[in-house]
């Protein structure tokens, strides 16, 4: 059972909304971000009642370079989400938070009038740790926006490779956003990153027609020809015998214009129901909880192993050794994991 | 120092070539694939021992899905580079071996000229345990077969994902082998595999010289769009400041007609050229080194984890918790690594 101040909490997460709510749902966010031990059992156990509650909402990733829209986008995304009766809950990863203090989201400005929407909840990333902390800390931060009824939650990340992989392994549908120029700025597609978008969205298309329709067409041929074969959301027939039943979009807007936002709310509600209809989008779910299980216990083994004061004495001889070639690494790995005996 | 029996093995080893040489390999690598512990420790010193003179060759890896002609790209391209005065190694990593008794290598039958000569040493994939294990004693098969003088080493493997990963993980550089129907038959471009490809293979061209020319033009325009900024061998301005030095290929040949592989064997020396001109080879190895030792790690800290009594009694029980969705995976995680203390 909840000590009463948390079983207070609690309720007022899950109360009606309204500042009361907004400020519960803060404080649990806090909590689950200190880094006091016995914080995290109290925001653990917290997490653990809010849960049963969390889980109704839409997952929508979002990634791509700076410059290319992305506070635009979400903003006016969510303004229109909003009008079309939903609340709206906007997280971020950004991995380099704990260098800069945290950029993406922490100038509130850049999403001026959806910030200040009583229908909308923002919170910035977590602003220090690994970027497996980080990550987990906005997965967790999700759960809760959720029990308090956000029913559309956006997990903005920065091109930056590794963060991608960590949106797209929380969240229903992966948006990668793309500026007009694609087929010349090929610096702005990192290895990998493509393969993880269920959508592709050329923002700024009217800056440049004629740019945006050649890399949508450029774009959309190279999402054929790399497949998604290990993406359960659009898995073929070659690897699991399931049929295709989502193969990659790539739609073009003005996000600065509000051009084609109904397009792409529209692509999104028929994923999330042809997904849901094959029973997708639930097993989705279920396995990046497994996955999120099983990374964060390996992160755990990691750390502690690190930490053990033998392996802390050898690790830097050891490390030396098989970077001058004087010790095999399958060797040096046994050495390091006898010490723990 | 070495038991006498095993100093006799590395004196062999690295001994003049012929049959007694060869004898000494295979039976270094047995040593190696054993899995009895004291075996496992005199295999540990031998490879120490080894150590200082491997290296001293060039690392191809080799993909592509069964049909694509690998066995008989593997024996031309072998057969012509004895020719050319080197001596050839072929080891595989077959991730379904366990299963299927080692498919890969396993019929000699399939490099009939190849496996009888004296130049040349094949071996087939190790028949069982985890992807990483039989991948480790690849890995040190590799070693082994560098130590004896072998100058260039083949790591072949079939086209099923991770397994390209351990390859390219364990090699100079990465040959994706494909057929000439790129364009309509995409289900045999795997995830992430191609981006993996430091040179892609069109083998069997000349079956259809038409769609040869339209699969080698989009696998390269993809492959343009997709870019290798992860990849430190075509490592990018963006990424590290460092220039560009190689764009991944895409050539066309005929195995079976032995039409080509001057032309391919040119490219991958123009590629080691470069490589080695910019200090990346060298670089290349000793990244793959580190990564490796850690993958080891972890596999053996996963590996504990699981068999720890306190952990198998939970596991169950906290798996299906997540999976119904009434434990917050990064709770259960949590949950877990505390059994440990």
């Amino acid at each position: 059972m909840l000590p009463p101040a948390d079983q207070a909490l609690v309720s007022a997460v899950l109360g009606p909304p309204g500042p009361a709510q907004r400020r519960a749902i803060a404080k649990t966010i806090t909590l689950l971000e200190s880094s006091r031990d016995d914080h995290r059992r109290r925001a653990d156990e917290v997490l653990n009642t809010l849960l049963p509650h969390s889980g109704r909402s839409f997952r929508l990733g979002i990634s791509g370079v700076p410059g290319v829209g992305k506070s635009t986008f979400i903003e006016g995304l969510g303004l229109y989400l909003i009008g079309q009766g939903h609340r709206v809950a906007v997280l971020a990863i950004d991995p380099s938070s704990s260098v800069s203090g945290g950029s993406i989201l922490g100038d509130k400005t850049r999403m001026e009038q959806l910030s200040v929407h009583e229908q909308a909840f923002i919170r910035p990333s977590p602003a220090s740790g690994t970027l497996g902390g980080v990550a987990e800390r906005t997965r967790e931060s999700m759960l809760v926006a959720e029990a308090a009824g956000y029913d559309v939650v956006i997990v903005e990340t920065v091109g930056v490779g590794q963060s991608e992989t960590a949106v797209s392994g929380m969240t229903d549908l992966f948006v990668l956003l793309q500026l007009p120029n694609a087929g010349d700025d090929l610096q702005a597609i990192k290895k990998g990153v493509m393969e993880l978008a269920d959508l592709v969205v050329i923002n700024k298309a009217d800056l440049d027609e004629a740019a945006a329709t050649r890399a949508r067409a450029q774009i959309t041929s190279a999402l054929r020809l790399f497949g998604h074969h290990g993406n359960p959301a659009h898995a073929s027939h070659a690897v699991d015998g399931a049929p295709v039943i989502w193969q990659p979009q790539v739609l073009q807007l003005s996000a600065l214009k509000g051009q084609g936002l109904p397009e792409f709310w529209a692509a999104v509600s028929r994923f999330r129901e042809l997904q849901a209809a094959a029973g997708r989008l639930a097993e989705r779910r279920r396995t990046q909880d497994q996955a999120w299980m099983w990374e964060r216990i390996e992160a755990g083994l990691k750390s502690r192993f690190r930490q053990h004061p033998a392996v802390r004495e050898a690790l830097p001889e050891i490390h030396t050794q098989v970077r001058a070639g004087t010790l095999a690494a399958s060797v040096a790995a046994r050495r390091l994991l006898d010490l723990l005996n």
